[in-house]
């Protein structure tokens, strides 16, 4: 079933976040009714809503899904619930154990929650990780999901996806709870976080050139991603809220490949930079290792949600840089 | 590294089951020190291990994985440990928290035990599901994970296992815990249970055939499945725990398909039956769909341990029947 936002209690949990700022705005903009951001305000959860947090339909709660009676009760009364909650593959290489009991039991907990509460409609942020890595071209929906080779944290990553998105299945198959999966592609905008690997680079590369160092590019640049605007996957959530479609993964992403070499020099001409990359070896770090030419095809979002991307990358990129400039302006005069 | 068995003290977790009382088995004949069977005793336990539990050297444990100060004490001074313990693709469908709790926590639970209690090595029972379903032919260990129009639980236990494998990854690279991941295709044998969706197959065709009824092919009878004897799996496990080998994967099947058609003419066969096969539309079971010619590389665990199967499938369906017989006499007896 289809949920009118306009009105609506929504809950996101793990809201206080990159994407959940952008849906906070969506759902304000949609006229909802309240929205309550469930977060344990860890990860500067305050500053990435900013101003939002002033609209008196916005409610901070400080919550944890790993504590299942919080999330029961604060999911009385909702009619839509989105979860945005989980670590990502930084993470849970840092922390294995709590970032796979987050993606996990954290996830069980809001499902649980959203049943006994009889919520109408779930979302759940999943990612392109379910497709595994080291693969190239145009991934669609039914890819299987690729672990040889590459970092654990990142398969165990996207194997935490892939049993959120079928706890999803078995709770609309046990429990009539409809929901829409969206895989996320590398999401990127303003109130950018420093743990997702792929959208950091693109602020350290602009920091670097503002230091007047060269750019790093690691392998021969080729490697390829595929970047999807936050404000469009907040737009995406809100659709498939809306929406009638349920039990349905849909991939919610660019669309479009960008070789790591071609994202290095739209950095160096947003900078005003002209200095020679550099090529370096790995540096030890958790990296994604991906394929030429890959993007992630999203056809059946079009068809299922009317959903397409509609920020070019260059514009998303200059407001991405702009906003990371008025934060860096404010902590020094902070 | 390796364990050297005789006289070493080895924790089973989820011992009291069929590839439970099959290891212990081994481990008793390789002269262990001591067998520490770890296990709720949910499951019918008790009488997986039959005799075994009179060998001075089997101490049965009450114990949970859930619960990790158990497993944290009863890993002291163990050497090598083993991790039996899961729910299956029938519990999962059946439970799903309680199942993907006890696969992805209880395997943390476990891995945090060998690691604070410096367990030299662990053993952890994986399982073809890692490559999902609704494929064919000969599939080796770098196959990805197939999770598309298969039924939820049936992806859910495959990713909980990725995650198990993964955790196994992480901990060496980050704690040096020597690891061996073991990938069991469809064991079957003597103590067999009634949670395993395929090898129940043989003992219910063949009950049926007893009971002068026909035996029931779904579809039109190649879905094929690659069945490992029990004892042969108990072998691995031992030739694993005493192998230098670390930090990998192996495929520890039979290595051959059979169609349900020729698995159904084998029971016949030992049963003593021509009754024609009756031809059954899907009864709303949870069933995992196979292509056709489905089997398991097994070169790698050769290659790696020098392990190949031995049984012989009708032996060992003999073995499986006669141990039924058995059982169900003894039941009428008692």
């Amino acid at each position: 079933m289809g949920i009118r936002i306009k009105g609506a209690r929504i809950l996101v949990a793990g809201g206080g976040s990159l994407v959940g700022s952008h849906l906070t705005a969506a759902l304000l903009a949609r006229e909802v009714g309240e929205v309550v951001i469930f977060d344990p305000i860890a990860f500067d959860a305050e500053d990435a809503l900013g101003n939002l947090k002033s609209d008196a339909r916005v409610t901070m709660l400080r919550g944890n899904l790993m504590k299942p009676h919080q999330i029961i009760d604060q999911m009385a009364n909702i009619d839509g619930a989105v979860n945005l909650a989980a670590y990502m593959t930084l993470g849970v290489s840092q922390n294995p154990v709590d970032g796979i009991d987050l993606n996990v039991r954290g996830h069980m907990h809001f499902l649980e929650a959203a049943r006994i509460q009889s919520v109408r409609k779930v979302i759940f942020a999943s990612s392109n990780a379910v497709y595994g890595y080291g693969i190239g071209g145009g991934i669609a929906e039914d890819t299987p999901h690729h672990n040889v080779g590459i970092p654990a944290a990142a398969a165990a990553y996207g194997a935490t996806k892939i049993l959120g998105e079928q706890l999803c299945r078995m709770y609309f198959a046990k429990h009539g709870l409809d929901y829409v999966v969206l895989r996320f592609s590398t999401v990127y905008g303003e109130n950018q976080h420093y743990r997702a690997a792929n959208a950091l680079y693109i602020i350290e590369t602009y920091d670097r050139l503002k230091a007047g160092l060269p750019p790093q590019l690691f392998g021969d640049g080729s490697e390829s991603k595929d970047f999807v605007y936050a404000g469009d996957v907040a737009r995406a959530i809100c659709m498939a809220l809306e929406a009638e479609a349920t039990d349905v993964a849909l991939n919610t992403s660019g669309g479009v490949g960008i070789s790591t070499k071609d994202l290095v020099a739209l950095v160096m001409k947003i900078a005003g930079s002209n200095l020679e990359p550099e090529y370096i070896a790995d540096d030890g770090r958790v990296r994604l290792p991906t394929g030429s030419g890959l993007h992630f095809i999203n056809d059946k979002a079009d068809e299922v949600l009317g959903w397409r991307p509609e920020m070019d990358l260059e514009e998303g990129i200059r407001r991405l840089l702009a906003d990371h400039e008025d934060r860096k302006a404010r902590e020094k005069r902070s």
